[in-house]
């Protein structure tokens, strides 16, 4: 198959579990995938490292970095500034591994556009009491926020006919080797081989011309 | 994920070894796969069975299939009909067998045409030259016929395009976990899951609401 990565967003509802599932995957295939390392401007929690959980910048650093055309997407919470770095996840897919970036929709649709071979899997939970239920079950949330969260899921879930696989997590084992299938399957796709069937077209037509 | 099964039209090179990879296939999986019976007015060879290799009929029986659009699709070679039985392949799909019909790229884009929906496998050898080997190795055919072949292949190579996937046989076993593998992660397509969704979409927005 074709060397370069995919470049592969993940969306998923809150509580679908896919930071789990993103997690196990690099553990299980290190060698294979990325995860894309975001720029931020907010300051680094205890134990948090430059370069492993986030790139920690300036907030002129990170505007220099959008004028620049550095980062692929970004966008602004909270007073601060959270963008993806070209610069990494080039590196990554040059080398041949296929990239991971976790963002929501919005930054999902943004990345889409302006990279169309970007991959987007969707992880949700097998329905919506399952969803509700693991909202609960973490007991961190008070049911305000529970309702305000399975709210935004919904408004989520409109955006969800953009993305390319509907994952549904109903078990983490299963669902690990499921999204693994599915970005290796990707490789295949005829969209990602133009180079690959140019050239066994060039070679048969030289056979057939008996060189 | 859906529960209807998937229409898979799988070409490929002669040589490719496609029709190997197909009888594995569903040879390891049952359950999973049947495989399209197609009609022909041909005379049954010895050996072969009607509705085993092939629904033998009479021309005057296929023109009939053909007046009642029976058949998702039909061609005529050396004075005999072939073609594919609507029946057979939708009472499979809607028991939820993934239904594979091995045919050359026009019969393929026929197919598409009318339905959509339908995944396209490409099966090539990893070049022209393994392709050469294995037609001049099969030992049946002169210098000419793989000419022919070869030429043959060339022009096949242009539609190619068409397809969803492109998958290169350099393994046998490889190969067929491939095939099986994109067929299983087609099912996971947003496209292929709007139902689901939608049911998923319809419960969110009732849990919003506090019901």
């Amino acid at each position: 198959m074709n060397k370069r990565g995919i470049l592969v967003v993940v969306s998923g509802f809150s509580g679908s579990g896919k930071g789990t599932i993103m997690k196990q995957l690099l553990e299980e295939h290190a060698d294979t995938y990325a995860l894309s390392i975001s720029a931020t401007t907010r300051a680094p929690r205890p134990g948090e490292t430059h370069g492993k959980e986030y790139f920690f910048v300036s907030r002129e650093e990170f505007e220099e970095m959008i004028r620049q055309g550095a980062l692929i997407e970004h966008a602004q919470y909270v007073n601060n500034y959270y963008g993806t770095p070209k610069d990494y996840v080039y590196q990554q897919l040059e080398m041949g591994r296929d990239v991971i970036l976790e963002i929501e929709i919005q930054g999902a649709l943004k990345v889409k556009k302006a990279y169309p071979e970007t991959l987007l899997l969707f992880v949700s939970p097998p329905g919506a009491e399952e969803l509700k239920h693991r909202l609960v079950d973490r007991g961190t949330e008070d049911e305000a926020t529970i309702a305000s969260r399975l709210s935004r899921a919904w408004q989520e879930a409109q955006g969800v006919e953009n993305y390319d696989y509907f994952i549904i997590n109903d078990n983490l084992e299963e669902c690990v080797q499921e999204v693994h299938s599915i970005i290796r399957s990707e490789h295949a796709r005829v969209a990602r081989n133009h180079v690959l069937i140019e050239h066994i077209r060039a070679e048969l037509k030289n056979f057939a011309k008996g060189e």
